[in-house]
Formats: C-alpha cells, sequence, structure tokens
C-alpha cells in the first residue's frame, strides 16, 4: 500500500490528547465529578447524538451554522449536541419527570461546533457542569455560582473573577427607551461580542433623546462592585432592571455567606451567546487567557419547550480551558504517578508477574517489562519512562 | 407553542444514563482508569470525529455500512469512530512516534455503530481499553488478558470466562486444504457468526476428501482446555496452526504465573469482528448476556497502514455491557453517596451554608435545601431525597 500523508490527519478544529494531557484531563473531571457529587449532584449521561430540532428549541436559529449534522436511515436531520442544556432540559421532561424537585444534575460531556478555531476554542471540546431545576430563588443562583468558583479552586486555579450580570437589567433599559425588536438584536449581538463601536454607531443612528443615548452606550462598561449597583438603579428608570437588580443584590449577600464574594465583580454588560437566559447570568474570566473558564445562568422558560414549565439555573465549565490556563499560569497539572519499573534476568517471568501483583496490591504502579532485559538495559528502560524507582530481578 | 411528543425523543439505538445507571458507569469508570494506570498503561484521548478513510484503513470495507458518516466544510467524509484501536494506531503513528517502546496506552471513549439494536447492543457505546504497541510477545499477550480479566474482577464481576483463540490456526488450516479466497470468507462469516449450518453446507460444497471435510467441520467447536489444545495438533499437519497452538500454550503457561487460569479456556472457533486481527484473539463472556463483555487480540499490522510497522496487541470492554451483566447477576452495583440533606429555618441561610462547607470539608456529600423549611417539611424531602442523615439549623 502507498503510504499517504493524509491517513494520520485528524479533522479541522480536532484533537488528540497525549499521555500527559489525558492525565491531566482525566484529574480534573474525577476532581470536578467528586466536587459536584459533594454537594448533592447527580451526573447523567445523555447521547452525543440528538434531533437537530431539539438541539436548537431553546437557541436562536443562527446557531444552527454551528452545528455538526448528519442524518439518520429515516433522513430525519441529527446533530451532534453543541451544549449540554438543552439535552438535559429534554431528559427532565422526559424520563426524570417524577423525580423531587428540586433537581441537581451534572454532566461531564463533549460538545460540538463548527467554529473558527484557536488555543481553547476548538470544534470538539469538553464541558464539565450543573444544572439546577425547580427553584426561582436566588440561593439557587447562589449555589450554582459559588459551585463554579470551587470548581475552578478544586482544578488548581486561585486567580479567576467571575463577572456577574442579569439579562433582566438590559432588556428593562431596551423596554424604557421602545427599541424595535432588530435594534435590540443589533445591540445585544454588539455586546455580545464586546463590539463598542458597532454598539455606538447602532446608538447614534436612534431617534432618541441624548440623556437615553448615554445611558446605551454606557451598558457594556457597568461593571464594578456593589457600589457600581448602587448607581446603576439611577439609570433603570423601570421596574425590571430594578427588579433585576435587586435579585442581583441579593445573589451577592448569599456569596457573601459562601465566602467567595473576592471572586466575583458586576458586569451588566455580560451577554451569553445563548438566547434561553432569562435571569443572572455569569462568565469566569482568568489573566492571560481571552475567553471565559466557564459560563452559565438562569433559563426559566427553556424547560417549558419541552412540555414542562419549570425554572432552572446552571453553568458549564470548559475542560480544555482549564488546561490552558493551568498552563500558561505555570500551574502544575495533576499527572499519573510512576512509580516502578519492574524487570527480570532471563528465566525470571513468573517470579516478576508476582512481584507486580504485589506490588500493584500496595497501591503502586508498576509498568512491568514484556522481556527479560540485564540491569543496565533495564536502567535505560526506568529513565526513559520516566519511572521514579527500578526494581530488578536477577 | 404547541407541544410536541416528538421533541422528548432520542435517536434510534442512543440512550440517557439515569442518575442511578450515571453514577455507576462513572465509577466503573474511574475504577479501570485507576487499574489501567496501576499497570503502566498511559491514557489518550482522539477525536469522536475522524477522516473516513483513515477509520476504515485496517477494516474490511463491509465495515463501513456501520459508520455514522458526515462532512466537513470541504466536502470531505468524516464518520464517529466505531473503535479505538484505529485512532490509537494513528495517533502512535503521528505525535507518540518519539516515545520508547514498547508503548502502554489505554482510553474509555464512546463509539459510535449503526446496529440492530437490543438490550447491551447499542448504536452509541462506551468502551474502556487498552492498546499494547512494539512487542510481539507472548509475555505482552498475557498482560493484555490478565488485565482484561483483572478489569471484570474490579467492575465486580466474579462470574465470567474468557475464551482464548488464534486466528492462524484457522488461517493454516485453511491453507493445508488450499481453500479459495472466496471460500475462507465464507467460512469465516459463519465462524463469526457461530452459524454451524452455514458452515457445513459451504464445506459439504467443496471438493475436498472426507477427512478434510471433517476437520473444517470441527473448527467451531475447538473448544476446552489444554487437552483439547494437545488434540488440536494432530489436525494441524501445517507449521502455521502449529506455531499458532505452541504460542497459545505459552500465553497459557504466562497466565498461569498471574494466577487467572481459571478464567480461562481456548475456543479455536473465535473469529473477532475487524479482518487487522493476526495472532491470539479472545472474548470474555459471563452468564445471561449473549454477547462478550470485552474482546481483543493481536494485530501486527494495522500500524504498518499508518506508515509505522509495528506489532501490537490489546482489547476493548463495554462499559454498558458490563453494568448489564452486574444488573442481571444481582451484584449491587456502586452509587452516588447521600449522606446528608441539611435543611434550616427562616433567617438561618448562612449558618447553613456555613454548615454546609463544614461537612463537605469533612468528607460528606451534603444536599443544602434552597429555601427554608419546617423540620417536617425537611424530614420528607430528606426521604423523597433518599438521604442517609437529615441535619436541621432551627
Amino acid at each position: 500500500m502507498e503510504k499517504d500523508k493524509n491517513v494520520l490527519e485528524i479533522p479541522y478544529g480536532t484533537r488528540d490528547f497525549l499521555p500527559s494531557e489525558a492525565a491531566s484531563k482525566r484529574a480534573i473531571e474525577t476532581k470536578l465529578a467528586e466536587l459536584f457529587a459533594e454537594w448533592g449532584y447527580d451526573e447523567v449521561v445523555t447521547p452525543t447524538i440528538e434531533y437537530l430540532d431539539n438541539l436548537t428549541l431553546g437557541s436562536s436559529r443562527s446557531s444552527e451554522a454551528h452545528l455538526f449534522k448528519l442524518f439518520d436511515k429515516d433522513n430525519r436531520t441529527l446533530a451532534l449536541r453543541h451544549e449540554m442544556t438543552t439535552p438535559i432540559a429534554r431528559l427532565v421532561s422526559s424520563r426524570l419527570q417524577e423525580y423531587p424537585l428540586p433537581m441537581k444534575l451534572s454532566y461531564i460531556s463533549s460538545v460540538f461546533r463548527y467554529e473558527q478555531t484557536q488555543m481553547g476554542r476548538q470544534c470538539e471540546f469538553h464541558q464539565a457542569g450543573v444544572e439546577l431545576m425547580g427553584s426561582t430563588s436566588p440561593f439557587a443562583d447562589a449555589e450554582i455560582i459559588a459551585l463554579a468558583i470551587q470548581g475552578l479552586l478544586r482544578a488548581g486555579l486561585t486567580d479567576f473573577q467571575i463577572c456577574l450580570g442579569q439579562v433582566e437589567f438590559i432588556s428593562g433599559i431596551m423596554e424604557q427607551y421602545h427599541l424595535a425588536a432588530d435594534v435590540k438584536e443589533k445591540l445585544k449581538l454588539a455586546m455580545e461580542q464586546r463590539d463598542l463601536v458597532a454598539l455606538g454607531n447602532t446608538v447614534d443612528a436612534l431617534d432618541l433623546p441624548a440623556t437615553a443615548k448615554s445611558v446605551l452606550k454606557k451598558l457594556p462598561v457597568l461593571s464594578g462592585g456593589e457600589d457600581m449597583i448602587k448607581k446603576a438603579y439611577d439609570l433603570a428608570l423601570n421596574e425590571q432592571s430594578r427588579r433585576a437588580l435587586d435579585n442581583l443584590c441579593e445573589i451577592y449577600r448569599l456569596l457573601k455567606a459562601y465566602g467567595v464574594e473576592q471572586y466575583v465583580r458586576f458586569d451588566l454588560g455580560i451577554i451569553r451567546d445563548f438566547s434561553y437566559y432569562t435571569g443572572m447570568v455569569f462568565e469566569a474570566y482568568t489573566p492571560g487567557l481571552g475567553f471565559p473558564l466557564c459560563g452559565g445562568g438562569r433559563y426559566d422558560h427553556l424547560l417549558a419547550d419541552f412540555g414542562n414549565a419549570c425554572p432552572a439555573t446552571g453553568f458549564a465549565s470548559g475542560i480544555e480551558r482549564i488546561l490552558l490556563a493551568l498552563e500558561r499560569q505555570g500551574i502544575e497539572r495533576p499527572m499519573r504517578a510512576r512509580d516502578i519499573y519492574l524487570a527480570y534476568a532471563a528465566g525470571k517471568e513468573a517470579a516478576a508477574i508476582a512481584k507486580a501483583e504485589t506490588l500493584r496490591r500496595e497501591g503502586k504502579t508498576v509498568e512491568l517489562s514484556l522481556a527479560s532485559q540485564t540491569q543496565s538495559e533495564a536502567e535505560t528502560a526506568q529513565l526513559a519512562k520516566g519511572y521514579r524507582e527500578l526494581v530488578y530481578l536477577a
């Protein structure tokens, strides 16, 4: 057979995890699974493939362009899941209908999106997250944010910031100036992309008083601590925005009880990339990474699309992004232990097998040589393979 | 929006794992990941999607019908991986070329095949397995089989049988009667499907002496212990088959050193469903399950297809099948611990948050109520949610 370089290629936007990377991924996923369990969250697993119509139920139709589509034998359109919130909303609305509320669920899954790739942004990536169904309380939102913070800490990160917003604040402001639907969409897109120029141009073209234009232009830069929130009340001439600020103040009060307020700042310009959010939204940022480590928020209407009206809140963390942040910040990533390389002289095979079993039962990781070696060959192999210790049976 | 029952459907051959199922899946995958690490195997992760041409490189073209295909933006054909051996062969032949041999790798992954589904056979399923590259030694094959056995034991199964064969034994017998290629394929297919009638009909139609026909018809029923192997030497009038039997005897001798020979019987009729096998092959069976729990074998030519001539051996276990076997055999499956449901009277929110943190730091799993409750409401919730203990802050 003619050797073809192409056989070594993998599709655009996908990646292999080499042993050291995969060991860190496994370790962090295991830590997060343990954390979620400690907080009373039950893991669920959903199919990698769903019907396209289900996946797009809660999202804007524009997201369809980012989906990997395929067809089943009956020519129905399927797609690889692009996030986990919608599949879990489907699951909760079908086979978990009888579970007592509130329901606390978690997942660790791969998801797929066609994107222009860059470091930390791939077409296939891995998410660990939770969904909390059945409570409208700020207590639920605070638990979600506190758990997201604990997850980043458990993964080994310390230098990060949660940016906390509330989509109803922005909606209220837009309502208060009676903006048309297409104008709202334009402004939201500009805010999502943090494109202040586009936002400014859109606002300038509106037939509004100067004070109103000034308020709209301020939206993306309303970030800070409790003082900023106090000032934001002055911009909110409508009940919806004021209730949104009250909600954020209550969540913040509870985050203080969790002792995690130092990780949290308000950012009223946060617009998440899924249209299903209805309340608080947040993203976590860390130095040296130009995109969020994790993000989430409240989505009280998505489950109704599955016939199961039920409020909900949750978040997802990006495993690859956490790994990249650890690497860029020079934080040691968890590795597989390499305790003992076990080698043996000719005729000692059976003794070596028995010794390996004994050492493993003592909790050691043991790589057993597959052929007899001289002591010097064994030392070379031990070093090449990076084992701490050589056990040699002469 | 009109509620549509279809939005609750999932594609044919896929499944959701509810909390109790997902907890068992997580626990067993974690145990297997730990076991593979203890034996010195490095985990790797490859993309869910690969180029179709890569996935079919080592397999017969007929397997293509079982692949989930899709297209990238350049209209190249992609497919969801249907097994992990080929992707790992690709990885070893590209980015792991410099790793010291022998190389011991492991994976825990979802794989996809269009199949007629039944219990334990789905279109998406999960496999845990290992690949050992760079050794032709029976010692490598014995390690693989011993590790497969330890994996089943670690998962909680005790009643299972490894059926061990050697594809070169059958190839040698077919050569010794100078069978045509199409006849060989027919016989192998009949043996793979354990279809003794089809096998008999094919053999009867051949222009061969009665003794030869008798030998060919015996192939699927050559199973048993060391005595059977001794008798099989009498059927093997060719060097290839005799070497295959020598190889099995040597592997069996090493399995005795591992102390696992009670789990192993020979079955010279084993034909695995991938055409890349070149030496020993095995499958594990357990009562009440009509298909193997795991299977594997030696494949010394697959890596050459990726330009990297290197012998290899390995196995894959089916996670769903292990879970099904545990359930059918009434063996308790690992579950998430549910230690404490923590509830509180009105005004005690902050104290409850602090208490939850303390209990979790002590290693307890704690579900925190999201609203104040009376003691009696709290007891009801504790029972409904299945927590062992209620902590109530009055």
